[in-house]
């Protein structure tokens, strides 16, 4: 694979032009390429500008409002709900996020409930941003089918992720941000290309088999969840906190309304907030760190994300895919 | 195996009389009969009378207080703060639940954290409570080290259950209580007892190898989380938050400073109720019917919790292992 080499500030400035050349106002394409661009710099290839023509299509196919203004109305001292003006995800979370912070740095706990928003990225972010204030962060979406329930041989849940962010100040937090799917679609495409076998619990072929053939899983197949039944169990606690207690679309509504322009659907995103020093005790953090020590330390453990922090402390400029550059300058013009 | 067919009435009157022979007031002793009797109710022996030895244990040893008066301060509006004055857990849930749901009517969600009590319990009953009033509830705790962390051949977390119930209005709500460990350490004994090989994934041997002989993990070995190494991110969040968040003991402090008299280790819970009606709209309930009646309708599908249930609806009498009625019986006098 041809690479070239683009420092941070040039990868945000190749993201904000291309967005911009195609509907952008300069305050969501700053948001998305900020979103887009912190991928890239933790080498996180498959949320950075590998999503950028998704972002492009919804903007040309008139889906998204690349002008969007995301509105945020407290239900509640502890409850916000924001209406993202059918734009993407990025500016509503960075509308959003220092609200829900302070509203759970006073009521030890507090929700963010975001709808009408367009959500293409991990979910890291926004958790991380919560860590970065000593709060606890959750965060949890829909999109469009592509899982099949536990036992069931077709799709109804989408990937739906899950993230959580537990503040360690002073370092990176402990984070997650997980599929609940056994294996996202792009790896399974990789393994298809490849030839890989992947695991007997990834996904059943078109007649409803188990198999290890990602190509099989991929040409009219379904995913499964991770986790048999018990990762059936919580997607389904994801559809009922981002689509039910948000009020948006569940995954299945999002597949029936979605233009399918290869970009991402509308629905929503419910995003907690928990303060550990007004919840526990003052020693909180000295108390956490006692059992994430131990946990790290153990032989065989690696905590989640380690690995994308590493990458995120590498000197400026990153190695980009020259034929997805290429396309994203023929997009710009 | 003998049984013994007894009323609910008796089954109640039962466990009452005996943990009051050990010790308990009557309001402890008839929480506790009403989270063991519930459980005989619904035909989950595993939570039934086959705990109270265990209970009755840990009032002889002095380690739980059974004339406890638990205590709940407010922190902020939604978050309140429960000392269970080192008696059994069922008290303090009873007496917090409807703290908790007050405030989760008013602010759309409010958090109950737990400390100094002893659960030796399923999590159903506090999060179906909340159901009851048409809040979603989620509940997690930590007991004592017997499950590795991905990657790590030593116990660290307990099986750190997790639950969530989803009302349904007019119906059963949608509920989950599932361990996070890919087994019960009772089931696993079943296994080995009957000579039945249990999944590759469940456990390790003594040495380390993965082994689907249930009596080699049972000898020696440690059971593993379920789903890999996101279960046991999981398994990871709920240290934090019943734990970190509550500010009581993680599962390896638990560990230490428990006296093994075969009862519960003393711990926190962290207990959460978010109102549906406030932060979505007026018409959530129809709009998740919409969600989980077609995932019900799927091939294949099965929601958690429906065979308790309709054991629930059995009607009165449930058989109850003549043996153990023996040593209850034992117990009391």
């Amino acid at each position: 694979m041809s690479t070239t080499t683009l420092s941070l500030d040039e990868i945000h400035s190749l993201i904000c032009d291309c967005l911009v050349a195609n509907g952008c106002d300069d305050e969501n394409a700053a948001a998305v390429a900020r979103t887009i661009g912190g991928a890239e710099r933790d080498g996180a290839a498959a949320h950075g500008l590998f999503r950028l023509p998704g972002y492009v299509a919804s903007l040309r196919s008139g889906k998204v409002n690349g002008c969007a203004r995301p509105t945020c109305d407290p239900l509640t001292l502890a409850a916000l709900r924001m209406n993202g003006d059918d734009g993407f995800a990025p500016l509503a979370i960075e509308t959003g996020i220092p609200m829900l912070a302070e509203a759970a740095h006073v009521t030890g706990l507090a929700v963010l409930l975001i709808r009408n928003s367009f959500h293409f990225a991990a979910l890291w972010p926004e958790v991380e941003a919560l860590a970065e204030q000593n709060l606890v962060g959750l965060a949890c979406t829909v999109h469009t089918p592509m899982v099949a329930p536990f036992g069931a041989r077709s799709a109804f849940f989408s990937t739906n992720p899950l993230a959580f962010a537990y503040p360690r100040p002073g370092q990176h937090p402990y984070v997650f941000d997980m599929a609940t799917a056994a294996m996202s679609q792009g790896d399974i495409r990789v393994a298809a290309r490849d030839g890989v076998p992947v695991a007997a619990d990834v996904g059943v072929d078109a007649n409803g088999n188990a198999t290890t053939d990602a190509a099989a899983i991929d040409d009219g197949g379904v995913i499964l969840p991770f986790g048999g039944f018990k990762g059936s169990a919580i997607a389904t606690m994801i559809e009922l906190l981002a689509a039910g207690v948000v009020g948006d679309a569940f995954s299945y509504e999002a597949g029936e309304r979605d233009n399918r322009d290869g970009g991402p659907a509308k629905g929503g995103e419910l995003i907690m907030a928990l303060s550990p020093r007004l919840l526990a005790d003052s020693d909180w953090s000295e108390h956490s760190e006692g059992f994430l020590s131990r946990l790290e330390a153990m032989d065989g453990v690696r905590l989640p994300s380690t690995r994308r922090f590493s990458r995120r402390s590498a000197p400026d400029g990153r190695e980009v895919n020259s034929a997805l550059l290429a396309e994203i300058r023929q997009l710009t013009t």
